[in-house]
């Protein structure tokens, strides 16, 4: 097999969040679903911003999120997204660059701007999500770059790419042409409303073509329709190679068909503010997985990478995880 | 006289802020000079964040975070300065009408986009600051609302509107307006560098204008070009009716021509970064004269917002003041 040049390449939506704190009646009055995310429209993000309180800026997505935790553990990274030719997107662009990604797909030039999440977190460290997809949707097959999948060892997709056509239509190509490279595909399934929206779907890639599966607890329980993570997890055994499952201040199952190891969480002093944290737990493990570690300090390079981003605002390390991993021992 | 709608109406360029880690090497290699602000043009800008880490966006601009600061303590602000019609004009605007600030300003429509500051915030938690003013220097005599200032107890003008001369005419069309209906005019240094560049024009109006001057240690021996903080308290005493003097970990001095007041600083678990510190005690400090708080009251409220400030990214609170203020018995 040719060499690769990228650890992980990162399929997903390019979004810049705002964030904001509001209280749990807030969320209610807004009609607003805790801990989730729905989609919204131009008009809606619009009117919602208006009553929004004061925010801060930061460059988000899913995908992105892990593949920026990945550089930052010091993985070479590829990202591959699209946003317009706005301030919003030249942020996007500047972020990840900086944290050391390959980020090469052009700005659409016209159309809708740069997609925004608009996050509120609750006192209790919880995040409730707005998403306008904006130039997000631009993103097509063409832009999946064939040589950039076939030299990573991994290509890693975000579920809330199917709620696009053309986006869906980039999964295929890149999960395709990982296949023929014979390299892994990983998918994290995003969001339990996602699950809801592609249940079908999801089920027959993760039977078939993803190597490695992220959920946490509620999109697993969606995925296959039980009512107990227990018997979510004897459902997804076997059905791809590795499963891992997180479970917030429950930590992290790994399930493969053989074993299930379970890792504990990081100690945290304060949850300041979970969004990101399953992107930047997915960075970890395959920072781990890509180094050939045991699927243990997989999990545990995880849940280190999970800790540090719920410790403040942004889903976005702010410190280098690779010093951090060091300092714990996992690392060289 | 007339009864004041607002407390303070400040007037200062609208900044949204770049904030970014660096370590002292960078700024060496880079030939920042660390702790200070300086003006950059466009080509310089991009350049400069082209180097810089990951950012966070967060709206800033030294008058704005003071009004801001002030709407948080519960007083009634307003705020006068330009931006532009584009996105971080729209966050700009957002922010500080959200948390409750007048802001009538028109964006410009043509011209520069929307000032930014890019701040580079060094491990000891000192923030080194290159402003490119953009849109902001489209503020004019025109955009200074009459009606506005003369239904403001107090106008707070920066120190950093002298460096356009448009921006400058501004500044003294507000103040004019202010002595006209008989309020007070409140005055920041803003920065050392911006003394050198202005010093006799404030050393004029800090004699004759100016009610409430504030200023840091590094600003104020700057403007009487004195080497120790004592010969600066000398020589500012009976200037005007105020000087606010403020010393970071060794607190502040407040100087009035018959009376010296030293306030303690408040404890700060970590100082993250230093943004935001002068603005924050100006509002602190403004929000208590407004009510008529004894002098060493309102000097404790300016220390308490700085503290706020310096303990997290960004120069606006993100803990609501007034909830501090009452807590530590400040204010009811």
């Amino acid at each position: 097999m040719e060499e690769t040049r990228y650890d992980v390449v990162g399929i997903g939506n390019a979004i810049v969040d705002i964030i904001g704190r509001c209280d749990d009646a807030f969320l209610s009055k807004h009609g607003l679903q805790k801990g989730f995310m729905r989609l919204i429209e131009a008009r809606q993000a619009e009117a919602l911003y208006g009553v929004m309180g004061p925010g801060i800026e930061r460059s988000g997505g899913s995908a992105a999120n892990t593949i920026a935790g990945l550089a930052s553990f010091g993985g070479k990274g590829a990202f591959i997204g699209r946003v317009a030719d706005d301030q919003f997107g030249k942020v996007f662009t500047h972020d990840i660059r900086a944290i050391g990604v390959t980020y090469e797909t052009p700005p659409a030039k016209s159309g809708a701007p740069t997609a925004l999440c608009l996050i509120f977190v609750t006192p209790d460290g919880e995040r409730t999500m707005n998403t306008f997809l904006g130039a997000s949707t631009e993103l097509g097959s063409g832009e999946v770059d064939a040589g950039l999948i076939a030299s990573a060892k991994v290509t890693y997709l975000e579920g809330y790419l199917f709620d696009k056509p053309e986006a869906k239509e980039a999964f295929h190509t890149a999960a395709a042409l990982a296949a023929k490279a014979g390299r892994k595909t990983a998918l994290t399934l995003s969001d339990a409303f996602c699950v809801d929206r592609h249940r079908d779907d999801f089920r027959k890639l993760v039977h078939h073509g993803v190597h490695i599966l992220f959920a946490n607890e509620k999109e697993i329980t969606a995925l296959y329709e039980v009512n107990s993570f227990e018997e979510a997890v004897i459902a997804v055994r076997g059905e791809c190679e590795i499963a891992v499952l997180t479970r917030s201040e429950q930590g992290s199952v790994i399930v493969t068909s053989k074993a299930t190891i379970d890792i504990r969480p990081e100690d945290v002093a304060e949850v300041v503010d979970v969004t990101g944290a399953g992107d930047l737990y997915a960075a970890g493990f395959l920072y781990g997985l890509t180094r050939s570690l045991s699927l243990a300090d997989c999990g545990r390079l995880g849940s280190l990478a999970a800790a540090e981003v719920i410790g403040h605002i942004g889903a976005r390390p702010e410190k280098p995880l690779h010093a951090l991993a060091r300092s714990e021992g996992l690392v060289s």
